[in-house]
């Protein structure tokens, strides 16, 4: 019997990214999937979108649950929809509405841009191992930028390395807070202060705001002073719920563009350099899955207490590392 | 000039093997620190405790901020004191008191322990990369483990990868909710129950603690339905802040301990198998940093779009790992 006639894989290929480079929404969200597959037509696909890529600006939204993130990038996206620019929403936070995992009232807010076609909104699991979340992140936000969607907001939670490190990534970095959560304040202390470009205090209306927003002040004295960047971080008030001072931190994100437009090419090759670890570490990973498998006296002597795992480890990766 | 009599390493090492194994508390902060420094040393006294460990029975305590994880610790502490044991405490959450990150009023709290010479408490940074923070409480647990201290409690928040993994090596691990916040049970949706031994609702005289029992319960049926293991899981109401439910918690921890004790066996493969990955990451996260050094010029066309990282890895990857 003859067999059906079957396109080569390479035109398969050649024909999606036209189709998504063309704004083909159901080709993309398709080539979204491939791509978190791993699956190899896909990977070609986005190798032929790549010189498309790297337009677009990336705004990074992180905070702990609770701040009031996801209201945050909600204004953002009307406000840059009310310019009249296409804009693309990676959510990496399982209590995100836009990961489907919000309350019933929250998700009915964001049905508005459910059905606007300049809006392309992504979720990603968070259960991303060895630089994988950052490698998915980094394949939507290139689908994205090649389908024109600009600017692309990543919201992250803010706590975890993984997530820290994805929304680091981004061109700015915004960190959400609320006034009178103690513990809130805690976190940013411990890390996310570092990464945040734009610190935004929401729910300002609440009392304490004012409170936040000195100490806030107070934290970026002290990094200044303990040898940090001199770089000015802007502290912008919120009631994203109603819209208030959305429109003030859109202002301040595009004023933190402008400031890093000189070191634009250090920040590429930074980002560069943490797309291929991600990308080494997902190969990487792999091989140690592999290895271990066929060490299993190995495992078996470190279960034992005979060996430490250290002690192992250095003995193992002469088998896996060239020297 | 003569030289002062200097002792060899290894004479060194072993006294201080023996000074940490005898209970002297300042030689083991010291251990832990240089242990984070990576120092040679310090992993030469670490092999030399290792028989000495596998020991104490380690209990991840996870749960989102507010959810009073710390308080529940905290209780746990208390409660294992008064039955004579010995209790270490790893806490890798910022928004811990044992972190040193609380609020005045919690950290009055715990001083109770801090003059108490049968707690051990060290915290741990939650900047781990690359397993690196996964290889840091296995060394802390270890040393701890090697004092005698049993049970051996590591605190973690419960958002992110890393912290996920290293609550999920414990023996048994608590997650603690809180009623009415709709965020947490998301969160707990999303990849804590999946870890979860023991549930814990805190705060339970708290309007709604009886519906969020029941909402959990609805989970774990879920849970069960989806194929998942068929193992109990038992839903402990605690008001920590007043002792209340501490015991029964600990009920079922030592409930679950003989549950698992046929999976013995299984369960210390899995952990070695972590441990010894964790610990070949942190060898190869270091080639990966001089790789990239090396190969300036393939971070440079990658950042100037001319190859993606994908292709730019599978290339590079060639360079570190063998066949």
């Amino acid at each position: 019997m003859p067999q059906p006639p079957t396109v080569p894989a390479d035109e398969r290929a050649i024909r999606i990214a036209e189709a998504v480079r063309a704004g083909d929404v159901r080709a993309a969200a398709r080539l979204m999937r491939d791509l978190d597959d791993r699956l190899a037509d896909a990977q070609q696909v986005l190798r032929l979108l790549w010189p498309l890529t790297g337009r677009a600006y990336v705004v990074g939204v992180t905070g702990n649950p609770g701040a009031g993130k996801s209201t945050v990038v909600d204004g953002l996206i009307a406000h840059y929809r009310r310019e009249g620019r296409r804009v693309g929403v990676v959510s990496i936070d399982p209590s995100s509405p836009f990961s489907g995992g919000a309350l019933l009232g929250d998700r009915i807010r964001m049905q508005r841009h459910a059905t606007d076609e300049g809006v392309f909104i992504r979720s990603l699991a968070t259960r991303g191992h060895l630089g994988g979340l950052s490698r998915s992140t980094s394949e939507v936000v290139a689908v994205l930028d090649a389908m024109g969607f600009d600017p692309i907001l990543v919201e992250t939670v803010g706590v975890g390395q993984a997530e820290v490190d994805v929304v680091a990534q981004a061109d700015t970095t915004v960190v959400v807070t609320v006034p009178g959560l103690g513990d809130e304040v805690q976190a940013i202390k411990a890390g996310l202060l570092e990464v945040a470009d734009v610190l935004v205090v929401n729910k300002a209306d609440r009392e304490g705001a004012d409170r936040s927003v000195r100490d806030l002040m107070t934290m970026l004295e002290l990094r200044r002073h303990s040898g940090g960047e001199p770089e000015p971080v802007e502290i912008i008030k919120t009631v994203a719920l109603r819209g208030e001072g959305i429109a003030e931190l859109a202002a301040a994100i595009g004023r933190h563009r402008q400031r890093i437009q000189p070191m634009g090419e250090a920040r590429r090759r930074r980002r560069a350099a943490d797309e291929l670890r991600a990308a080494l570490l997902e190969h990487i990973g792999q091989r140690i899955a592999q290895l271990l498998r066929t060490h299993a006296d190995v495992v078996e002597a470190v279960a034992a207490r005979q060996v430490d795992p250290f002690s192992a480890a250095e003995a193992l990766v002469q088998e896996l590392v060239k020297v």
